[in-house]
This record gives C-alpha cells, structure tokens and sequence, in this order.
C-alpha cells in the first residue's frame, strides 16, 4: 500500500510538524511546517520542503542560501501528526548561520548559547 | 537574567512543541506539546512534563507507566517557538510500548514498521 500524504494528521491549517534531525551524528537542526503537498514533493525530489508560514509559499530549504537539506528518510510518528526527516545537511540549518536552531540551552535557570555561526 | 517561560513564543492555544531526544544515543523520541506552566514544571522538578491537549491537564510523562523521562537539559530554537528536552527516557517513549514514536518509515514511496514494542 503505498504512503499517501494526505492520510496524515494536520492542524487546522493544514499544516504538520517536521523534525529534521541530520542522519550521520543524530543532531537535531530544525523544526518547521509542511502541508500535504510539501510532503509529496519532499518524498518525491528528496529535497526537504517545507511550508512557510510567514511567507506562505513553498520553502525548499537552502534553495537561495544553498543549505540543502538532502532527505534520507522520512519518518512518521505513531499518531501521524508528527514527521522525522532524517537528512544530510549542507552548511548551518540554522538562518542564524548556526548548524542547528537549537543552540539556546536553558543552564541554572540560565539561556546560555551554546553553539556560534559557522558560516 | 533568568530564563522566563513567558518569553517564548506560543501558539494561539498557548503551547509550544517540544521534542524529546535521548540525550545518551541521540534518539528522537517523541513531540508533544507545553504550555508555560508546563515548561516552568519541567525545569523546576526535572521530570518532563507536557500539557495533554486531549485531556486538557499537565501530563507528567511516565507518572502512571513509570516511563519517565529525566530532563538532562532544556534547549530553545532561533525563534523560541521549539523546544528540545534532551531526556534520559526509562523505557519506551511511545504509548504503544515502543522505544520511539517515530516507528514508520516511508521507504520505496512505502510505510515500513521499523520498531516493534520493547515493553
């Protein structure tokens, strides 16, 4: 039976929650959005798209930056409402320049930065 | 300057995703929501606690099955609308007594189980 999209969960915007985590070291870089169709065209280019709120368009990532985030797997979770992409990620994730999104860390009731841009 | 809970970004239902990933292997675990209350219960008690949006009450992840996770340390991403929890998780994550959540994989444009129950 093949997978089909639209048998996900979504908000009521029509949106789903995706995990991008990078393949080789388990870092987990990102979370973002996608609708059905940024998930069908995920699967199908192997490029990671998702679906920009802000801008409310399609959002393949690193398109003008060139911080493709090449999809390795894609991954559902167990009340499919929320997706895994295992990636392999080119330069920083991060739009900071950081090579995850993640680098505020909550420390003795402290935000601490715990990760600089490395581009 | 202490951390504060109300400064992070939540959505019009007051939570916030957070992630949960073993901080010792690096597993994605799960994704569930938090609300402030429940950010500042986690980094008060250490027990990752979440707000169940089907049951509408805090949800001490583990306090009936006894599969707690421990809150190793609490991260914020760029646009503080994400959290990870890196966790350290007693037995399965996943209701359905599997380590993950995350046990399907779309491999071939089909869902394959990867993870069977480990309890």
């Amino acid at each position: 039976m093949p997978f089909d999209p639209q048998t996900l969960s979504y908000n009521d915007a029509g949106l789903i929650p995706c995990i991008a985590q990078e393949d080789a070291t388990g870092e987990v870089l990102m979370m973002a959005w996608m609708n059905a169709e940024a998930v069908a065209r995920t699967l199908e280019t192997g490029r990671v798209t998702y679906w920009s709120r802000s801008r409310a368009s399609f959002w393949v990532k690193g398109e003008t930056s060139g911080h493709v985030q090449e999809l390795v797997e894609l991954r559902v979770d167990c009340d499919s409402d929320c997706l895994l992409a295992l990636v392999r990620q080119t330069g920083p994730a991060c739009h900071t320049g950081r090579r995850s999104c993640f680098y505020t860390a909550v420390r003795d009731g402290e935000p601490v930065e715990i990760a600089a841009p490395v581009a």
